[in-house]
C-alpha cells in the first residue's frame, strides 16, 4: 500500500543480516573551503534513485538480486570535526566485524578518513584507489589537519608510500605535487593505466574512493569545487566497474555530490548510476 | 545509530496501532492546468520537517506527546486520474475504519475527493471548511470534471446546499461565483467570520481542506497558481488552530504546496508549520 | 483548435479599429545600472497571464467586456538608447491620433520618457502621477542624462514644477530628495494622500506611470533594484484602481517587472493581477 | 512595427495553403512518473528560438525559404488521457489530409502515440525510428497503458515486429529488454548503424520520434529523465539530418524538453537547433 | 579611474585611524545543523551594496558622512570551531583597544560568541540585545556545545541572570523555553516593549546581536532556517534604529544571511539596508 | 589579518610599476541582444578565482611568479555605448603607454572593440585571433552599429582583409558568411589549424579575443546567447596556450561569461581557469 521504496538507494532493504553490502551515507561538509552543500549529497542519491532503474544493460545484472541494505543516514556532530571521524569509524567497524562490505556516500571527501581508520585495521595491507580531480595531499589547510583538502594526506601517514594509486588529478599546489610524486602514484589529468596498477595489486585489497569531481563539470557539476577538464560518465563508469569486478574491493566510498549546484538533477542522477554501477560489479 | 527521524514528519512514527491521526501523502498533480510540481509537496513537508521544531511555543504542545503515524506516500498510477481518486478513497476508508483520523498531504487539491468520499460514508452530516484562494467550483475544465478547478463542485454534488463554508477566496470566473452564492457560503478575500460559522456548526463533524494557495504568495510562493492579495501566515495559524481545537474535525488536508517554484525553502516551512499546528492542535 | 489566446495579455485580441486601450510591450533595459532583465519584462506579463482569471471579484468585472488589443512587443535597437525612445514615441503618438489610451509596459523604467513625450504633446496639461520606490530624480547617472535614474528628472523639464505627483518614494540621493522638495510633491514611504492629490488634479488629465518596485520585495522580490519597506499588494491594488476609476487617466505604464529575478514566478502574477485592475478599471 | 516574429518558430509563419510543413506543439505531460515539466517545452522551443539564426552553415540552407508553418500549442484535456491522444490524432489526420508533413513539438513522449495513429492510418507501411535513452517498451507503468513509459509498446502493437528502429537506448527493466530483442530492433547506448537501417527502409516511409533525452545530460539537462551515457549533439545532429534527408520521413515528433530543469536554456536551444536542422534537412 | 567603490561596503574605506566604526565579515557556517550558506552573507552584503544608496531618507543622514571603515572578511580555519572563535575574539580585542566600535557581519550567529568574549572583556557590566526568531539557549546540539544553536547558552554561562534580553523568539525546544523562563528575559513573537527595556538598562553598554531570521521569510527567505511568522522589515528597522540611537551600543553584530536560498538577492538587500540603518544611527 | 587575497584575481596584486600585464574588467552588457548578464562576468571571474589554484599542473607555472596586477573593474556610463568604448579605448591606451600587456574581461564581445582601437594605434601591424561561436560580421544590428553582433565587421572596417583568423564560428546569417569568406580567414566549427595560422603570423603582433561561447554550452551554459556544438574545454586550453606561449601576443581579452545562467558556478570557473593558463602561457 505505501511506497516504501522510496526511503532506501533503489530498494536496498535487504535485512543486516541478509545484506552483503551496507550502504550508508554521511552528511558531513565542514570542513568544506569553497562552498558547502554535500552533507545534502547521500540523501540526494538515496531519493532520487527513483529516476533510474533497478537493472544495469551494461552489466545484465539487477539490483533487485543483490543483498544491498541502504541504512540510511548517520547523524553526525556538525561543528566537532574528530567526534564526526570517530562516529563514522565506529560504524564501519561494525559493518566489518559483521564481514560485510562497507560502501560510504558523503558528504565531503574528509569522511573518507573515519571509514578507512577502520577498513586499514581490518585490512593491513590495504591499497587505496583514489579517483579525483584534487590531489588532497596538504599537510594542512590554514592549520587544520583534519580537512576536505588533505584528507589523502592523512591516509598517507597510515600507509606510507607506495600504496596510494591516483587517477585523474588535475589540481593542487605545487608541494602537493612534489610531495605526491615522492610519496604516492599519482596519473594526471586522465584515469588511464588503470588495468595495469590493478594487475600489480592482484590479490591484495583494495579501498576504492571516488570523489566525483574527477567528473568534468560539464557531467556533474552539483559539486562543492568544480574543476574543469575532466573525464566523462562513460570513461568513469568503465574504470569503477572494472575496479570492482576485476579487483577485491573492500570498502568503498562515493563522495562530493553538491545537490543544490545543480538544479536540474543530472549530478545526483549521474552519482546515482555510479553507485548502481559499483554496487552491481560487486555481484560475482 | 541510524537517523532514522528523517524517515517521517517530524518523527511521527507510532505504530498503527497506537496512532490515533494517520498522516501520508498523495503525489498527485496531473490535472494542473497551470504549472505542475505539487506532486514534490508531501515529500518535501517530511523531509524539510528536519528544519522546524517538534515543540509549539503557540500551544505549549509538543508533538513527541502526539499519536500520530506518517506512512509516507501512496504509489500512485500517474495519467489515470480516477484510479487515484479511488487508490486515496480505499486507504481513507481503512484509516477511518480503524477509527483513526485521516490527515492527507497533497498533491494538488483534486486529491481531497478521493478522501472526502470516504470522510462522507462515515459521517453522513460532515461539512466542508474550504481555505483557498480559488472557488474550484467549475463545472468542468475543458470538459474535464476531475478537475483541481472543480474539486469543490464535485463535492458540492455530493452533499448539497449549504454545507460548504469556503474562506479566502479570492479567484474565479464569473459563474463560478454566480454558483458560489447560490450554493455554498463564502468569504470572500480574507478569513473573517470563521467563529462565527464553527459556532453555527457546533457538534457537526468538519472536513478541513486547506489549499495553502490561501496564503499571500509572499509568504507561500512555492505553488501552482500564486495568486496576489491573500492572508498572512499568522492569521492563517490562528484560524486553523482554532478550527481544529474547537471544531470536531474528523479529516483533514493540506494541499498544493509544489517546493520546485520556492528554491529557498520557506514555503516548504510555512507547511511543515501550520501542519504541525494542526496536529498539535487535535490534542485535546 | 489552435490555443491562440496564449499569443495576447489574457485574451486581449480585439482589433485596432474595435479597441480603446492599446497594450504594448517596451522591452528594453540596457540603461539599467544595478542589474538588468527588465526587457523580459513585458513578454512574461503576456505569457503568464494564462495564470489568472479575466474576472476580477474585487471590481466584479470581465476582461472579456473590455476593449483592448494587446500589440506584442516592440522592436527595439538595442544599444542606441535614443532611437528607442524615439521608436517608443512614435508608436504612441500613433495610438493617440487614433484617439485610444496607451498603455505600456516595460521594461525598465527609462521606456515612460518615450511614451509621456507623446502624452505631453496631445494633452499639455497633463500630470503625471509617480508610484515608485525609487524618486528618478537625478540629473544625470555618470554622465548619462538618458538613465532609468534621471527619468522623472527628465519628464520635469518638460512640465515643470508641481506637476508631478510622487507616492510610496523611499530611496534616492540627497541631492534627488532636495530637488524634489521644490520642484515635485512627494509622499516618501507609503501611498497616503492619493485621494486628495486626485480630487485637486480632478479634471485635469493624468498619465499614470507605476514602477512596480515601489512594492515590498516580499511581494516582488522579481525587479532590478528591490528597496525593502515597500507598499502591500492590497493597498497597491486599491490606490491604482482608484485613481483609474475616478482620475481622467490618458495613457499608463507598468514598468520594472524583472521576472528572472524570481523564479516562484509570483512577482509575474503580481504585475498580471495589477495590469488587469488597471484595465477593468478603465471600464466605466 | 511589432515584433511578430517572436510568435512562431524562426519566423515560420507561411499560411496553412502554402506551407508543406506544419510544426505545432503538444503541451501533455500528465503521465510523467518522475519530473513533470515537458508541458513547457513546445511554447519554450517557440519563444526561444529567437536566440538562433534561420541559416544553417551545417546544411547552407536557410529556414526563410522553407514553407512551415507553426500553428502554436493546442488546448489540451489536463487529466483525461485518452482525449488528449485524441485531440493529437484528429489534428494530424487533418494535415495529413491537407497532404502536409506533421511535426509536433512534445510534451512527454506519450503524444508520440495520438500523432502515430493518423500516420500509420495514412501511410500503412510506415516504419518507426525511435531515438531515445529508454526503451519505452513496458505493457504498463502501474496499471496504466497510456504511459510515457509505454508509448513505443503501443506502437508495437499496431505495426507488430521489425517495423521499429530503436538507437542509443540506455535505459530500461529486464523484461523490457527481452522484449526488444524479440520484437523491435534496438541499437544500444549508441546511434551507430543507422545508415544500414536506413539503406533497408530505402523508399518505405518513415515517422521519425525523437526523445531528446537520448543527449547525455551534460548536452540536455532539461529533461524529465535525464540518463548519464548518452550521445554528443554533434553526433545526433548528424544522424537526425541523415534521416531526414536521405529517408521518406512522413512524420516527425521531437519530445521532452522540460525548460524548468535548466535554467541556463542551454537544452531548450539544443531542441531549437535539432528543430531548425531538421526542417531544412526536409528542403530537398 | 576604476570603481574602487566596490571594495568594501557602501564605501565604507576610511582609514582604521579615522574609523569610528570597523565593520568586517566572519564567514564561517560550520556548526549549522540544517543548511549552510551563511559564509557567503558577508561578502554578499558588502558587493550588492551597490544596489542601494549612501543616503537614509528615514534618518536624513547619509554614509558618506561616517568614520566606518569596512576591512573585508577574516580567514578563517574551517573545520576547527575552536580556532575559528579565537581569531574572531583576537581581532575584535584589537579593534576595541584602538577605542573603536566592532561591527560584525556573519556568518552563522556562533561567530557571535567570539566578538562578545572581547566586548565583555572590556566591558563587563555590557548586556545582550538579542534579536532572533530562535531562542538559541541549548545545552549542547548532539554533544556540540560550540553550535549556533547554544550561543545564547554560552553567552548566558559568561553573564549570568537577566543580562540578556531576547526580542522576536518564536522557536526553540520545550527545555530552552523553561531555561530561558528562569535566566533570561525573552519576548515572545515580536518586538514589542523594546523601549521599556532601552530605558531600563539605560547608561549601561550594550552589545546587540541581530540573527536576521527575526524577520518574517517573506521579508527575509534568504537564510539557512526560516521560521514563519516573523516581523516586518519596517518594524525591524525601527527597533534597531532606536536601539542604537538611544543605547549605548559598544558592539553589534548582524548573521544568518545566507545568500543561496534567496535568488532574487532581495534578502541581501534588506540585510544591506539594515546595516546602512544601524551604521547611521550611531551617528551621534 | 584580513582576507585580502579575495579582493583581485587569484591573488593578482603586484603594484602597477612592477607588473607586466595589466588585468581588468569592462562591466557591460547593453547591446546584448537575447539575455544580458555578461556585466557580471568579470566581477565573478575575480571573486570565484578563490575556487582554483593558483599552480598549474598543464604548464607546472605558478601565477605568483608572474608579474600580474589585477586593477578591478572601470566604472562605465550604461546607457552610452560610444562613451563606453571611449573610457575603455583611453585605459587600454595608458596600459600600452607603460608598455604593459593589456588583458580585458568582459562584459560583452563589443567591448573589444574600445580596447582594439588602443592596440592596433600601437601596432599598426596587429593581426587579430578570434575564437568564437559566432561571426560577429554584421553590418549593423537593426540599425545600431556598435553591436556585440557587429564587433568583429567594425575591427575589419579598421585593419582590412586577411588580418583576422576565425575560428570555431558555427552561427552567423548568410550574409556573414558570405562577407566572411571574402574577407577574413575563417575555420568552421572547430580550432582546427591554429598552428598553420601561428606559423604564417610568426613574428608579428596578435590580439587574442576569445568569446567563451565557442565552448560547447554543457562546458560553459553560463553565457548569453548558447550554441550548441561547440569546442571542449581541453581543446581550448590547449589552443589559448599555444597561441600564447608561442605567438606574439600584444593583448587579449576573454568576454561572454555570464554567470546569472549558470547558477552551478561551473561556467565561472572555466572562465577562470582559462584566464590562469593564459595569464601563465605569458611566463617566457
Amino acid at each position: 500500500m505505501w511506497n516504501k521504496s522510496t526511503d532506501a538507494f533503489l530498494g536496498c532493504d535487504k535485512s543486516f543480516e541478509e545484506a552483503e553490502i551496507i550502504l550508508w551515507g554521511a552528511p558531513f561538509d565542514s570542513t568544506t573551503s569553497y562552498r558547502p552543500g554535500s552533507r545534502f549529497g547521500s540523501s540526494a542519491i538515496r531519493r532520487e534513485s527513483y529516476g533510474i532503474e533497478t537493472y544495469s544493460p551494461y552489466q545484465d545484472r539487477d539490483l533487485t538480486e543483490s543483498a544491498v541494505l541502504d541504512c540510511g543516514d548517520l547523524e553526525l556532530p556538525f561543528g566537532d570535526t574528530a567526534a564526526v571521524l570517530a562516529v563514522i569509524e565506529t560504524h564501519t567497524r561494525e559493518i566489518l566485524e559483521a564481514k560485510k562490505t562497507p560502501f560510504m556516500l558523503g558528504g565531503e571527501h574528509l569522511v573518507t578518513l573515519g571509514a578507512f581508520r577502520s577498513v586499514l585495521q581490518k585490512y593491513p595491507e590495504v591499497g587505496i584507489f583514489h579517483l579525483d580531480a584534487h590531489a588532497d595531499l596538504r599537510e594542512d589547510y590554514l592549520g587544520v589537519r583534519l580537512s576536505h583538502a588533505s584528507v589523502i594526506r592523512r591516509c598517507w601517514e597510515m600507509v606510507g608510500d607506495d600504496r596510494i594509486f591516483q587517477l585523474g588529478i588535475r589540481s593542487g599546489d605545487r608541494e602537493e605535487f612534489r610531495f605526491g610524486k615522492e610519496h604516492v602514484r599519482t596519473r594526471m589529468f586522465d584515469l588511464q593505466g588503470w588495468e595495469e596498477i590493478l594487475e600489480k595489486w592482484a590479490g591484495k585489497p583494495i579501498y576504492l574512493t571516488l570523489d566525483l569531481d574527477v567528473l568534468d563539470p560539464s557531467v556533474f557539476p552539483g559539486t562543492g569545487t568544480p574543476e574543469p577538464g575532466g573525464v566523462s560518465f562513460e570513461n568513469l563508469r568503465r574504470v569503477v566497474t572494472g575496479i570492482c569486478q576485476k579487483g577485491q574491493v573492500v570498502g568503498c566510498d562515493v563522495t562530493e555530490l553538491s545537490p543544490p549546484y545543480d538544479v536540474s538533477g543530472a549530478s545526483t542522477l549521474v552519482a546515482c548510476k555510479i553507485v548502481r554501477e559499483i554496487l552491481l560489479a560487486f555481484q560475482k
